[in-house]
C-alpha cells in the first residue's frame, strides 16, 4: 500500500462525508416518480435524475477538498489528479433496484491508492446502513462484520443480480452449473449481496460484466470482513468484469477452479 | 362482503396488533445465525425458528380474542372457526431473502370474510414499513397507496421472485415471452414486489406456485391501490397458483389474455 493505516483512517470520515452528500441528493427521488433514460447498453440500464445529481455532489466536495485526487464516476469523465490517489465513484449500484422501489441500491465510493482500493464504502439511505471496509477491517454501522466458514459448495448461499447479467452463454452455463451444487440461490442483490457475504449471510456472489466501478468499493468490504474476491481466473477483480466473492477461502479456490473453465 | 365496511375497520387495529405480535418474535432471529430446515419441497423452502414462533403467538393472540374465528397459517394445521372469518397467515413470506439478510420478506395476515380476503397486512420490521389494505384503500404506514397507469408492457416494469418458481415448462415459457417485451424485469421480491406495486413503481407481478397464504394478504393492497389480481386465467386468486397482479387493468386484461395460454 502506498498510504499507511493512519492515513487511510485519516481519509475515512471523508468516504463517509460523501455517502452523506450523496445521500442527500438521492433520497428526494427514491420512489418519487422518476424520468428514466436508457443508456442504450445491452441491459436496460436506466440513469435517473438522482444518480447524477449525487456524482456531481461527491466531485464537488473531492474538487474542493483534494483537487490533487482523481475521479473516476459512472456518470461523467473521469479526472486526472496529480496525485496516486483516485476517489472510484458509482452514485447509485442497482439501478433497477432503485427505479422499482427496492432498498437493495448503494451509493458505493472506493479510494484507490494506485494499487488497489483502501476504502470502501456501500451506503443504503433508506434502511440507514453503512457498510465500510479498510485494510484494518469492515463495519456495518460500526459493528465489526465478519465472513462465515462454508467450505462446501451444497451448504452454500450463493447471489447474483440477475441471470441476465452474464457476458456469454458459456459464463451463464458456468453459473448455473455452480448454482445447481449451493444448498441456495437467490437472485437480485446488487451491492446489498456482497455487504450480506460480508456480514456473513450468503456464501458466494458469482457475477459478470461489472464495470470497475461496480467493484471497487466491495473488495475492501469484502477483504476486510475476511472473504476473497477475485475476477473467475483468480486475478485481481478491481477492474471489473467477471467477479467471485466468497465468504471462505476454501469455498473460494473451489469455485474459482470451476469457474475458470467457463470463461 | 358479509362484513361491513365499519366491521371491517373495526378488526383492523388487530390485524395491525398481529403484525406487531410476529415482527417482535422474528426480529431477534433476522441476520443472526439460524438453523435452518428443508421442509422437503421441491424448491429449498426454509423454515426458520422465527417463522414458527411468529405463527404461534399470532395464533395465540387470535384464539385469545376471536375464538371463534378460523386459521389457516403455513407452519401450523388448520383451525376450524365457527364463525365465517378466517385469519390467513404467512409469519415469513420471503423465507430465502430472510435468510440472506434482504429485507424484502414480510409478515402476510388476511382476514377472510367466507368470500374473499377484506383485510391484506404486509409488515417488514427492518425497514419499518407496513402496507395495509381494504375494500375502503390502501396505505403505506398511513400513507395512500395508489398503482400507476400503464397500459403498455414496453413501457412496464415486471416483477417476479424467481426464474424457478413457476410450476412448469411451459409458465416459464409464458413468463419469459411477457418479459421478452417489457421495458424492465427484476428478479426477486417476494411479497414486497406486489407492495412496490401497490406504490405504483412496478407495473406487473408475474408469478406461480404460490400458496394460499402467500395471496390472500396481498389482494387487498393490490386492489386497494387500484390494481387488478387475478390467476393467470382470469380467475379468483385467492386459493393460490398461478398469480398476475398489474396496476392498471388495461395492461392487466393483455397479459392475462396472453398468459392464459401458457397455463
Amino acid at each position: 500500500m502506498s498510504l499507511t493505516l493512519e492515513q487511510i483512517a485519516s481519509l475515512q470520515p471523508f468516504a463517509e462525508e460523501l455517502a452523506e452528500a450523496a445521500a442527500a441528493a438521492i433520497k428526494p427521488y427514491f420512489r418519487s416518480k422518476l424520468a428514466v433514460e436508457d443508456k442504450g447498453g445491452r441491459l436496460f440500464d436506466p440513469v435517473t435524475v438522482a444518480d447524477k445529481a449525487a456524482e456531481q455532489a461527491m466531485r464537488t466536495l473531492i474538487i474542493s477538498r483534494y483537487p490533487e485526487h482523481g475521479i473516476v464516476g459512472e456518470e461523467d469523465a473521469a479526472r486526472q489528479g496529480t496525485s496516486n490517489l483516485t476517489w472510484v465513484l458509482d452514485p447509485i449500484d442497482g439501478t433497477r433496484a432503485f427505479i422499482t422501489g427496492l432498498p437493495l441500491w448503494g451509493t458505493l465510493i472506493a479510494l484507490n491508492d494506485g494499487e488497489q482500493p483502501v476504502i470502501g464504502v456501500m451506503n443504503q439511505p433508506f434502511t440507514g446502513e453503512r457498510f465500510l471496509g479498510t485494510p484494518a477491517g469492515a463495519w456495518c454501522n460500526g459493528q465489526p462484520l465478519k465472513t462465515r466458514a462454508c467450505s462446501d459448495i451444497g451448504s452454500a448461499r450463493v447471489m447474483c443480480t440477475t441471470p441476465d447479467m452474464f457476458d456469454n452463454e458459456r459464463q451463464r452455463e458456468g453459473f448455473f452449473a455452480v448454482a445447481a451444487d449451493a444448498q441456495l440461490v437467490r437472485f437480485g442483490g446488487d451491492c446489498y449481496a456482497y455487504c450480506m457475504l460480508a456480514m456473513g449471510l450468503v456464501d458466494a456472489v458469482i457475477e459478470s460484466g461489472l464495470k470497475t466501478y461496480d467493484v471497487q468499493a466491495l473488495i475492501p468490504i469484502i477483504k476486510g470482513a475476511g472473504g476473497v474476491i477475485t475476477a473467475w481466473d483468480g486475478s485481481d477483480p478491481q477492474q471489473g468484469g467477471t467477479v467471485l466473492a466468497c465468504g471462505d477461502a476454501v469455498l473460494h479456490e473451489q469455485l474459482q477452479k470451476r469457474l475458470a473453465e467457463f470463461i
